[in-house]
């Protein structure tokens, strides 16, 4: 995307970029060789982010991506069943890493209107091992759920949903990209909706903020071999201390999470208002239009969008994401909606 | 199971044994080193069985399972996903072997009622690549379907859904396991069921009584490529003429199916007639009986009509399967209905 | 090979044709379905099998390199390291198995003179699990060795190759493929040469003379988990007990492959006799000719034969493999002496 | 290790901090979404980073072992052979990922005195595709060896390896973590080594001391295919350029590596007057001591040195290596000697 100063970036909570002091963190960082654990300040990043979401340990790695993918190589055996809701990020768009990488099968559960398998769903979708089938190794959840639109899985859901799967011996993991967004839309603490969980990923580069980065988080034994599989994967660092200073603020951003939250409610507000568009009240910071009735397909709105001035991505057919973020005001939403209603009325 | 002479074997169309015909045809066989392909009677067998679907060339090989995971290996490449129906063989029995064999990812479609994917499902599973999707590497369908009882599915039905994955440049392949019975039922000739398709499994060990082996076929480069895979996988027989002359005989057993689905028939219309069970009537030689409503859990079913002298499998928590077969006739179903019958009115 | 009645096929022990008294047992086989495991004549085999070579239990598979990679698959985790001679089989002629079925990466070590690696090689070839290595998950030897001219490795150096591994917690497999040739050549019993490993893989179909299979043989719990590996590489089998008849009178045949070896020896002075070939004494069955001296390259040298009626086949640009077994006399070997010592003469 | 003031610390160039002046670049970069390749200093790195390998294209990855494992994924097919040097860093440090991550099978080359593959062993090593044999997919070298005493490979030489591999249609892969090194000590361009090869790894954060990061560099082809992959292993990061900024310095600080090499020179002289210490002279900055003639074990010696307020890593045995890189000077490196010296004199 040409970077025209003018432009409402709403494609995704990634493109944030980093603030002045995450700058000047990042310039004034204490380092060392990560790989021999020797960087201090990812050290300290990685003490405080389990500490945020109430597990042992934590390990620093490059992307989301990587962090989901070293959870699936630990907690299961080549062969074994990954069971999960049909549009997680990890079935969906990791380019079928969990096939490729660990040779783990996949199994969709239904996960119902709420975007998370019920109990009953979870124990349909656990299959025992046995002669012919090598039984199910992992069962993974995302909250908030981005392909549906953000939401905000409550702890119980969760917690029933995990509770049928450990009760079975199967751990579980938390694609948890966005768990700060969906601990502030809740009112609980991020380590309540871990509690849960055997293992959780965040991302220090969405909605917090930071450049570059992503936390897998558990207890000490399964980081301890997630360390490994980093370096496997290709995701040791040097001196990353420059990067993980500012991933130490971010964490500080949690409660901020909430004006973009408040600013994707005035953005779907704003969008549902115009003809032929449904936008739902959401949960988090994503906003899902919904455009059939207009008419319009999602490739033609992202394009028209951004001659506009607004990014956005395509979803689906005719569902488009539109994301908030720390670079996106009230004022910026206004705005967004205006063009977005120009270009709405002209494809119509 | 000890192999009570009195024991009515109905637990798969696995079972059965080799006529005296197949015997004096194994003990008569001329043979050769299949691996350097000097063996005639294997050659004549791939000859004669590409033949009997219409296709170009076809591979012989040790089991139903490779056949399929073969064609898996040969079609896809690694990260490339594999849709196909939930219940499907190569899905729920082969011990994630796409996954694990051939880094696969699977997606399962909606099959519907009639247990094969619509046109509709087949599109919506399909995924172009892109940065973040390897696409749709295979469509698998499964004639008779197995795991939905033996239905057999209409040619226009396998067409429909084929084309669609066709058209987007997405090869099909059949686990025909019992695609002769699917023929059978259905009153084609087998090649009209596997013309829409790019390759095709099918089974002489099952319902054609052959000792062992399941057949492989495509077109010639697809054979050719499949061959090698087979070497891989330790499919490589040396003087396997011995096991294919009585393939070569079960090639000729196509039309004594009928018989098979006639028992089936008749042994669905007696269980269906107990109290608290249901047995739909079946497409071909699989009768699935459903004992929910008398409360009778299959795995007790199973146990009891073992010790009542009729054997059968458990297929879900309270449905059963029983396959007719060549060993069985027609008297052996009526005891088979009486044994059923008394264990039954015992359990309920 | 066109199967001309004259020719003295030379290949291969793998081309041997079943006896009339395999043939009858075939026919006559008391069969049941083997992956329900109710094959009586499989049974037999896999118990006479271990007794055969000492071990607690066997498995029936479709091939030798079945065999070898299921091992390999049972002993390793992806990642570990599988340490072996550079000609062995399993590194050469399997298709990267290792490698693509079960993710292991292989270490060669320098087998020295006598083609088993030494304890020393062995000890340096020992890779400790640490942070940037899996560590070695497999030790595999090979006897008698095929590509080194079917070298029969005495008790004492396989005893202490494999005794560095097992005592490092690293498991032992043997590739015999031929291994009661090896028996035969140093006057042991197998079970001798297979007491200090953990697994061994031999074959029925070579100098034994059985149509198919192999063997896969060791402990309960290993075999056990192998059955699981053949059933994911598509090795079930049904009424597997026609071919397993034949491989129970090839247990018998262990006693007849000295005149394998004794005609070895023959052709081997007979070549060895020709100008510009030398073929050293064979510990066996495998005479190696090497014809770098009168300038012939393998490949013409085994295309001048077939055309001169004697099978044989290219083991490196001047060295020709020729194998002796039993369905070839003495007259044959003078036979072909003849014929060969001709083509040398004109190719000269 | 305690970063203890005083520690002179030897154990690798990876161990380098970054200066001032890529603290402020940090702080100062230009930054946008690199996984929608929005990040301009991100862009400008690839676009000077490929110039300075002469390529048409690069890729920022976050590691060394991330470029060379994702050169082996896109340069081969599952089951090909990598064939290699065996202490090369791809075979010996990186966990198996060729075999792991690719199903590559590797085949190690006899490197010859100049640590280096002679044409003769690469062509001995190539395997051409038949029934039993996948192929060479890829010939690796390694440019400066790092496992070999940061030896500086002539030109000449890998050009003559190379077209080997070439000419057969083996493409080649340069793990030229520390090619600048070889590139001063050689008195070359960068380019001229890269020339002959079809991608190459070099690192930022060893000798030219950028904190985080390597690159990929090839064809256009080769890098847009290599991006797919950087993101299904996980190394796609948002806004790097805060450490594609010190990358863009680290560029700028190859001329003087030239004086870590003197200083390497200065200690390996220093050492080699030790008694009972031989360390040769080294081509770049990397000094490899051999203390068997002492009997002092590399793992006491590392110990011991660590102590002395010297890192160093153990090799082998009795083989220890140390590394100068720019925060290590002169007297420092003549104080190492002296410590170095005194622990000698103490452990013999």
């Amino acid at each position: 995307m040409d970077t025209d100063e003018d432009t409402i970036d709403l494609r995704s909570d990634t493109v944030t970029t980093p603030s002045e002091a995450m700058r000047e963190a990042a310039r004034d960082a204490e380092v060392g060789d990560d790989v021999y654990r020797d960087d201090p300040t990812v050290n300290e990043l990685e003490r405080r982010a389990a500490e945020a979401v109430g597990t042992e340990a934590a390990l620093y790695v490059p992307s989301g991506t990587m962090a989901n993918q070293i959870a699936v190589h630990v907690h299961t055996e080549p062969g074994q069943e990954l069971i999960l809701e049909r549009e997680s990020h990890i079935y969906r768009w990791e380019l079928a890493g969990a096939a490729k990488l660990s040779g783990t099968q996949t199994r969709t559960l239904d996960a119902g209107e709420r975007c998370v398998p019920t109990p009953e769903a979870v124990r349909e979708g656990l299959v025992d091992e046995d002669l012919h089938r090598p039984g199910t190794g992992l069962l993974a959840l995302e909250n908030t759920h981005n392909y549906r639109g953000g939401t905000a899985i409550p702890v119980d859901r969760i917690s029933a949903a995990a509770e049928v799967a450990r009760d079975a011996g199967v751990p579980v993991h938390l694609d948890g990209a966005r768990v700060f967004n969906a601990a502030v839309a809740l009112g609980v603490d991020a380590s309540e909706i871990v509690d849960p969980v055997d293992s959780v990923t965040f991302c220090l580069s969405k909605g917090l903020g930071a450049p570059v980065g992503s936390i897998l988080a558990g207890d000490e034994a399964f980081v301890e071999a997630a360390r490994r599989v980093r370096k496997l994967f290709g995701g040791g660092m040097r001196q990353a201390g420059m990067i993980a200073a500012p991933g130490l603020l971010a964490l500080e951003n949690v409660d901020r999470l909430a004006d973009d939250h408040a600013n994707a409610e005035r953005l779907a507000a704003g969008l549902d208002a115009l003809d032929g568009v449904r936008a739902p009240e959401p949960d988090t910071n994503i906003v899902v239009a919904h455009t059939e009735d207009a008419g319009i397909a999602a490739a033609d709105l992202v394009t028209a969008c951004k001659d506009a001035g607004v990014g956005c991505v395509e979803f689906d057919d005719y569902a488009t994401r539109f994301t908030t973020h720390l670079d996106v005001d009230g004022d910026d939403v206004d705005a967004a909606i205006d063009r977005i209603g120009d270009v709405v009325a002209e494809l119509a």
